[in-house]
């Protein structure tokens, strides 16, 4: 067989439970197959005799078709091989060895891949909530104000003035808390909450007192009522968690700002000298942000601390961790923060925040899922900007969705917009009919929609801080009644694996589960099935395989 | 520019020390190219202004031509994409959107690659002593009986006669103790022994009791003895630790024998039914060997007792532990060990043995090394057996070379056979002009060699049990000047990175440094520099660059 791409990597074979190993193949794309299969078997039984499981193709990424079956053995010592066979007959083996005619199976120890042994502790569960977990994020200073008696004297301005960098409008827990049954009304089962612990500025990123709710926000008695009601509702909680930095202000921080070297807490920040200067600022931050100093996450004491407050969350009923700037701590943080959290509160979700490629937070021991910036970028360009066409679209999707594992794929933050970011609005020229094929497309994938408050408005926004006004009250929520037959659409599609392609030049994304598949049209199209939901050139239908 | 084949995992960027970050980019193999380079900086500025590195090709992996290059920076928060340039001038980037012909730096946030924040807890570092270290592995019954007043019932066979699996020949610890200064002067300086802990059979990997000697091979004093006489002479001495499974005999099986489900030990082991039950076999175990079941790793107590012995060993005086069975024990308890281990013994050196692709547990949170099996399979089929045309041997071993870390290479046990594989003497046909060069090319690599014991001689043997033959001691020791002189070589070798080329059609392995730069020639070939190891038709010289 003539030489052809394929790309394999330790990546594409991992657990899915158990007994049950998944196996993903990437063949140079648009060559042709009779079929593709694996060749395997209980590894001290391989050379006498295999087991044969065909493989089925899920879309192609841009460059590789992608293949994809599960095994199951009851013994789970695998040794597997592929094989490719040609239209013609002509068939080739793909092993440890490469792509080679022939095959020696008699020649027992080599060169089959293998997956050694299964063992029940390197599974990763996707959690059984995060299943049907559609988010809401709220950016707390913004979003509605609930308490009228507390001090006021912070609040520079009326909800209604245009935000800047140094607003505050008064937005607090108290808030939320009222607005629940609306969002629950609208699909949301879930919260994302920007910061609500004591720190400088209205963003709270830069903490104080991770254990303290900043006034400004509420009471720890006003988090409590909020988690209280919004678990009545089937809503779970999610929380900002800072650990690359904390602020300035921080009592540990001005610990070493006051002794320099002598205090207790020196290394627990990275400083280059005897004592932090801010200007030129000699110790390491969140980006230039002197205001902002980083934690050293190598320091085992800092990572006892942190680890710490985390657990302190996890019992007031929080329900996850999204992770600030994740990718910047490291990894045996990160590790250790998993171990603590899922050894009390396995069920607590762990998002961190890594803006590029997430794979290496996502083997299984560190986090649960990622805020999903490589989706994202790809939804922005092609429903917002238009600036790619549908089967581009398609190849780099499934790139991002088989280059990590169908567990992390199901517990991904997928979202169009957050603080950060513009909102996806305006990036569509505030043009409503763009917006919603791409929270459609949201729902319809594998992972967590995550829709940024005031999108049910919508509400429009630039680059920071313009993405983060105060929610309009005065409007009428257009979109919610679109948000809801989404999260009900959602619940229909089956679970099996998820996959874009195109049909007559327009961009369809496929569910196909074992008995059902679920097929949404970003466009007008003759699709068969019945229709689970319909939008103008949305159509999402189901049909029996 | 057409489209060419790159490839670029996340293992290609690492950290090789708390300041200085590794690239390698594969690229099409052929593909020629006026240069490659890293366009760099801290993240923040990346939109502002770049730094330039150009890459250095280091051979070939069969499909791609290698490029590396090292960029240290006092700010390790690293975004980066890469340039090539053809020979005509026209120019690509290669980002996180793949290859493209232009690249809009201005819009800051995407797509370039990041290494996000180099935290010096994530560094692995390469432990000093392996850097010089050459093995010397001993399987304990074979080598030499040094005490004649120990009880002699076990021993069924007089010393030279041919050995069976259920040989029982009388090799203990004073045997090894006794050829300490005549291994030192062969220029080993570290040693590989197979289990001593009590238990059945004659290779100790069914154990009873892992904190007990085995009689068979002496007393505790008799390895304390051991130790202290190899640190006298500046050897290092690596223990066989077998915790993929234990002997049945082992008290917490037996117990679970006795008691089935209401023993304390049940989940200890991994049992389909009330009680274990040998035929049919109905618990995991090692291979088909029931007299070796399975422990369950997967259970914390399990880790924690396993683990609890390694710490043990270590404080006996043991450099490192060689992980038994390694691929089949969870990823979970091997993080736990290293954590552990490393907390304890930073100096103490963890490989582990890997049949196949060994990626995945050499990212920096398992093992150091791992036992180089894709190495072996190499050396085997071109030394040996003559069956890969020098070329195609250069481009699988940097193949294996670069598919892993510059530390973890240099931690590799590397060998050309041991106690589970035929004598590579027996494979070559008993040819010695085909042993020295595959012994040389182990010496020039990085990674640590391991000698086989009786190498020296050379000793034959097929497939186990006959490559366990007794060590003839009425024979001179051959190759025992040729070994010293490839350790003194060693030595001489610049401390630059690895790859195997060919020049003239024959294999070449490079090692170069910043100034430095050694080659060694298997066959024929007038070559430049100094000669610094010449034998028949291995050649090695040393140059300035």
């Amino acid at each position: 067989m003539k030489h052809i791409a394929i790309e394999f990597e330790p990546g594409f074979a991992y657990a899915l439970d158990p007994h049950t190993l998944r196996l993903i193949l990437k063949v140079q794309k648009g060559e042709r197959f009779k079929e593709i299969g694996v060749l395997w078997n209980n590894k001290y039984h391989f050379a006498k005799n295999r087991n044969f499981a065909r493989m089925k193709q899920f879309g192609n990424d841009g460059l590789y078709d992608i293949y994809l079956c599960d095994i199951t053995s009851y013994d789970v010592r695998f040794a597997y091989i592929f094989l490719l066979v040609r239209p013609n007959g002509e068939e080739a083996y793909f092993s440890e060895e490469g792509l080679t005619e022939d095959y020696d199976f008699q020649y027992g120890k080599y060169p089959f891949f293998q997956f050694p042994y299964l063992n029940e502790a390197d599974v990763t569960k996707t959690i059984p909530w995060t299943k049907d977990a559609v988010f809401y994020q709220i950016f707390i200073d913004r979003f509605k104000r609930g308490n009228f008696e507390k001090d006021n004297g912070y609040i520079n301005q009326a909800w209604d003035a245009p935000v800047t960098y140094h607003s505050y409008t008064g937005g607090d827990l108290k808030g939320i808390t009222e607005e629940l049954p609306r969002l629950a009304d609208m699909g949301i089962t879930a919260l994302y909450l920007t910061p609500i612990y004591k720190g400088r500025g209205n963003h709270k990123y830069s903490i104080i007192d991770y254990k303290t709710i900043d006034p400004m926000f509420g009471t720890k008695k006003d988090l409590d009522d909020l988690i209280y009601h919004a678990h009545a509702l089937g809503i779970k909680v999610v929380t900002d968690t800072v650990f690359n930095h904390c602020g300035d202000m921080h009592p540990f921080f001005q610990d070493v700002m006051e002794k320099g070297r002598d205090s207790l807490f020196y290394d627990w920040f990275i400083i280059h000298g005897d004592y932090p200067r801010k200007e030129p600022c000699n110790y390491e931050t969140f980006s230039h942000c002197s205001y902002m100093p980083k934690w050293n996450t190598s320091n085992p004491q800092v990572r006892e601390y942190l680890i710490g407050i985390a657990l302190t969350y996890l019992s007031w009923g929080f329900d996850g961790l999204r992770l600030d700037v994740a990718d910047e701590v490291s990894h045996t943080m990160w590790r250790a923060l998993r171990r603590a959290v899922k050894a009390n509160y396995p069920e607590a979700v762990i998002i961190g925040e890594v803006w590029h490629e997430n794979k290496m937070y996502l083997r299984g021991d560190e986090f649960d899922g990622a805020m999903n910036y490589p989706l994202y970028r790809i939804l922005l360009l092609y429903f917002a900007l238009g600036k790619l066409p549908a089967a581009d679209a398609a190849g780099k999707i499934n790139r991002v969705e088989y280059g990590n594992t169908r567990q992390a794929n199901e517990m991904m933050l997928n979202f169009l917009d957050n603080h950060d970011l513009p909102r996806f609005f305006t990036e569509c020229g505030e043009d409503p009919a763009k917006l919603r094929p791409a929270l459609a497309a949201l729902y319809f994938m594998k992972g967590m929609p995550c829709i940024y408050y005031g999108t049910e408005l919508p509400l429009a926004g630039g680059e920071d801080p313009d993405c983060r006004r105060t929610y309009d009250w005065t409007r009428k929520a257009e979109h919610a009644a679109f948000l809801k037959a989404l999260a009900d659409m959602r619940k229909k599609l089956p679970d099996g694996d998820f996959y874009a392609t195109t049909e007559d030049g327009i961009l369809v994304f496929v569910r196909e589960g074992k008995e059902e598949r679920a097929k949404a049209y970003f466009g007008s199209h003759d699709a068969a099935g019945d229709v689970i939901f319909e939008y103008d050139n949305i159509k999402i239908v189901k049909e029996r395989i």
